[in-house]
């Protein structure tokens, strides 16, 4: 027998992205440099994005038509901003084909789960809501990295519905793009990123906002420091994006809320009568949590 | 004339330094390099630590006596943790000089203008309570660096009784550090930071400490990503440190914590209202000043 000379048959013959951004963008690219994508095909809003993206080789073909995008694709990721997922999930549903794999990337899962089951009900068993975890102070085509997700976390959360290849192909394709995958339930989700990245968000975001409207704001940020550039840096994040978050998990991120005014009306107490211990007790043991995990993660 | 190759008459003659640490230790460094100090006696309480910052020249002399270490001193820096400055200033009330300049280095300054007239009372003409705005994460003499202070802010809160060639001196001192130096009245300065530093430490600590006690705190803590990262970074920071800051500072801090409070409580009603325009305002206006201070600022 002669030993052949062809290329290896990609994981997915044709991938489309919806929302060629940082998140999309970057898979595209990194599925790329894996061999392990023929052809990826790209919708968005903006043509000059959608332009950059083409000229730099992110995607192959700039597809204006939801139909067409859809058409004879393995695998369609929806990567748009969430408030658009409704609306493209009704655009490409008449024109899925059977056994089309349907993705996301959004950050919160319940809402996308039940989305799904509005818009993309014939389908639900090729559907594998997901997650990236992977920065967001960024954004467009241009931001996009082929290692952005390398060691970063991915959650899947398969319905009900899902078939177990259907979750296997998505899984592959991530950890293919070098993201430790990792399985929830939509509502474990939602709580776990209430607690680690929403309620954070809205914390910041109150305090830059509560003093920018204070009399003496410019005295004020005049005289904040590198732990106030640290703490209120996620304040500086999309406000409609994370406005979208709040809004499509806020019965997790008010259970957050909630429990942290208590927390935060506790420490308020023990430091107005003067609880000394109560203070170092709170303050030891999140010091003593955060430098643990700081040391568990290389990224710190 | 013949021209001398005697070295320029140095600005402080003696130094002494009580707490040779991060704060301390820059502060002798930086005056050294600059050629700005004659002699610099350290006072400590690790034998290790002085023993190094002597070898590496931060220091000239160790001294354990206080009585010795303020005899001929023109400049008596308080560099310890701020816990211990009561006992220190009791016991070098009876041998401070006339005309010795006292100063410190706290994160809060109304308590320690109390304790100046509690226990310096002679002296108030030559007391001149400061605060160098400079990181905190780190401590101890090996972690001394002559350019800590270049461009960093540097407070000076004087007493109604200090001098104006008292403040002038120390002044000088903290510009030849490459200081940017500010004057504010105790209280003004205990209410700025109350609002740039120490409350947003306690929320920091806050967030890790209520996660960190819940029953899935491990996987909580495993998908933090760099957002948790940044936000909470202050929460690794001295808890002995930050609990002195919360006590002394506690009229000004619980001001902010009720403003920061209530100003959460806003937010939360907004979300569980449903008012996405609510949030979308706050989260722009946060977005915008954040943005705009970052702009104004290298550091970021």
């Amino acid at each position: 027998m002669m030993e052949t000379s062809l290329p290896p048959i990609p994981l997915i013959s044709r991938l489309s992205i919806f929302g060629v951004g940082l998140i999309g963008g970057s898979l595209a690219l990194a599925l790329k440099a894996q061999g392990m994508v023929g052809e990826v095909v790209g919708v968005g809003r903006s043509p000059s994005n959608m332009q950059w993206a083409l000229e730099h080789g992110l995607i192959d073909r700039i597809c204006s038509d939801p139909a067409a995008a859809v058409n004879g694709a393995e695998i369609v990721v929806l990567a748009m901003p969430v408030g658009q997922m409704a609306a493209v999930m009704h655009d490409i549903a008449p024109h899925v084909r059977p056994g089309t794999l349907i993705t996301d990337v959004g950050s919160t899962k319940q809402d996308v789960a039940a989305l799904m089951h509005e818009y993309l009900a014939p389908h639900l068993a090729y559907c594998v809501p997901a997650h990236p975890i992977a920065g967001a102070e960024l954004s467009g085509a241009r931001a996009a990295r082929a290692d952005l997700y390398q060691a970063r976390n991915l959650v899947l959360t398969s319905l009900a519905e899902t078939q177990p290849a259907a979750l296997a192909r998505i899984s592959a394709m991530w950890k293919a793009c070098g993201a430790q995958v990792t399985q929830m339930s939509p509502m474990e989700h939602d709580a776990v990123f209430a607690a680690v990245s929403h309620l954070p968000h809205v914390l910041a975001y109150a305090l830059v906002d509560m003093l920018a409207a204070r009399d003496n704001a410019e005295e004020l940020f005049g005289f904040a420091a590198s732990g106030f550039r640290d703490f209120t840096r996620i304040a500086a994040s999309s406000p409609e994006m994370w406005r979208d978050i709040a809004l499509a998990n806020h019965t997790a991120l008010l259970h957050e809320m909630d429990a942290y005014l208590a927390t935060l009306s506790a420490l308020r107490e023990a430091l107005a009568q003067g609880k000394g211990a109560d203070l170092l007790s709170a303050f030891e043991r999140a010091s003593t949590a955060r430098q643990n995990w700081q040391h568990a993660h290389v990224m710190c």
